[in-house]
């Protein structure tokens, strides 16, 4: 089958095995799948990953259980033992044998095929489309912030970073009715905040008044906490969604000093952001930028990075 | 008066003029003062402080309203506007225009006469010694960890850094009957630990396994974040009490990966400080090594840096 891996580089293989399912797996054929930040940390050494690479995809399910046979699905990306402490916590997300798609021990979704625990499937009900369904797992990791800091009407809020993780968690609070702003870098990007009534800035035009209840680093960039620490008030919080490779050089005594709380926050709830979506809560379609069949994939990932792009999508088996 | 300044360095000025206090302060004749780790700090540049240093003292009221005259006192460090958007949603501690005695803008205890406002003062009960009084503000301090995060006994927490504050801090906790114990790198202190029922081990000899519920960072250095990751579970929580002037070079991937929350933490409540040493639930007579006349400040400053003191005390006036 056709799979993008990283070996030392991105390759592109035309010839890779297809996937032995082991018990419990249903075998996943990809329609579309995504490009995100943390393809390109893994890149530069991120979790020191090897094989074959993305973890955004929807497929229909190929091989498994009768029940899901033909099914149109998006896959939840952390394989997890259901036995551990954490799993047995109702912790599963850090299951801490678990394998994640594309990122951690287990191959990823740029490819024909992907296998995934059948625990993993979830759905997508017609509502949604192939476009829409491949932002599952981000808006999922989008709506995580919500699930870890309860958001009042009344808070002043800041997301900072406009990239494809920074527009859908603005999306996401922005239906919690709290007083939202975003501060980037990419015009483009704040454009479309403001064309959905989300205030925007230019992180070069904006002070850094340390007065935002709750400040969100969707930077992806070592700096961000840093960025985040110059917005937050004394006893908020920052919530930071950036994972990079490289250590944040951060002077961390304004924390101590002003009481500030960090929560780190990574995985979501795949139900809600599926339920979000077929509300049409949140905007994905007009947030493509790009779509590339998959033996373009050099020329995609080089579109993923360009500021001009906001989400660039692998056409793999369109239907 | 005598007093100890930070000018580009320490030095003692024996002629230093006496505190002009403004509207509202009191002046106290300091009995007893205790050398701090922000103190050192402050002497590597921390907060760009000028003037007078110390925080931690016990004293007589010698000019300020009548009610106060010859009262033995406590003073708390912090001095507010009582009219900022911090103050008036009582968060004064973090007030905007706040002066911090012997740390930011404002002279501190290291003298015989330091300068406070009135509603700082707090009377120092019969039932605590000078001794224990001059330990009420870093045991407040300790104090706010438990005020931040709801300690359960089911939950297993580290303290890491067996100084000053470690020590501190681990006896609050202790009071809780969480499952406690202090990592390390002093056996002197340790030992201290092992003889209230802490359990206590050293860094060294610690594996580090991230299964705590909860790390109290106390090491007072840059690396103190990067070792509590090391120690902290999935969702866990950090408490940083370490206030430094160096930038830390810290990975915080796993900050975001296992959902790991940070919270800063400063000052606390003196009057549970004073409740808890007059009801002797903390010791911290035991935990003074060394106590030194002012015109020895020298020899303090050097002392309250070896490994073999845990708290180094300034005789200035006393009883």
């Amino acid at each position: 089958m056709r799979a993008i891996c990283f070996e030392d580089r991105l390759i592109y293989d035309d010839n890779r095995p297809e996937p032995a399912p082991t018990n419990g797996d249903a075998v996943v054929r990809v329609h579309l799948a995504g490009i995100c930040a943390t393809d390109h940390h893994i890149t530069r050494g991120y979790m020191g990953f090897r094989g074959i690479v993305g973890h955004e995809c929807v497929g229909t399910v190929e091989t498994g259980p009768h029940e899901w046979l033909g099914k149109r699905v998006v896959c939840e990306i952390n394989c997890v033992c259901r036995q551990c402490a954490q799993c047995q916590s109702g912790l599963s997300n850090h299951c801490s044998r678990r394998t994640v798609m594309g990122i951690r021990g287990r191959d990823g979704c740029f490819a024909d095929l992907v296998a995934v625990p059948i625990h993993n499937l979830h759905e997508a009900p017609n509502a949604i489309t192939d476009e829409e369904a491949v932002f599952v797992e981000p808006l999922a990791a989008a709506m995580q912030v919500v699930k870890q800091v309860p958001i009042e009407r009344r808070m002043n809020v800041a997301v900072v970073g406009s990239g494809r993780l920074g527009l859908l968690v603005a999306q996401v609070l922005a239906t919690t009715g709290c007083r939202l702003e975003v501060i980037g870098r990419n015009p483009q990007s704040l454009l479309f905040c403001e064309k959905r009534g989300i205030r925007a800035r230019l992180i070069s035009d904006t002070p850094a008044k340390a007065d935002r209840d709750l400040v969100v680093d969707c930077t992806g960039s070592p700096d961000g906490l840093a960025a985040a620490i110059g917005f937050v008030r004394p006893r908020g919080t920052i919530v930071l969604k950036s994972t990079h490779a490289e250590p944040s050089a951060v002077d961390l005594a304004p924390i101590v000093v002003n009481e500030i709380t960090v929560v780190g926050s990574r995985c979501g709830p795949f139900a809600d952001a599926i339920h979000a979506l077929a509300r049409r809560e949140v905007d994905v379609s007009s947030m493509v930028s790009r779509s590339y069949k998959i033996e373009r994939w050099a020329e995609a990932f080089e579109a993923s990075q360009q500021a001009g792009n906001i989400k660039v999508l692998l056409k793999i088996n369109p239907r």
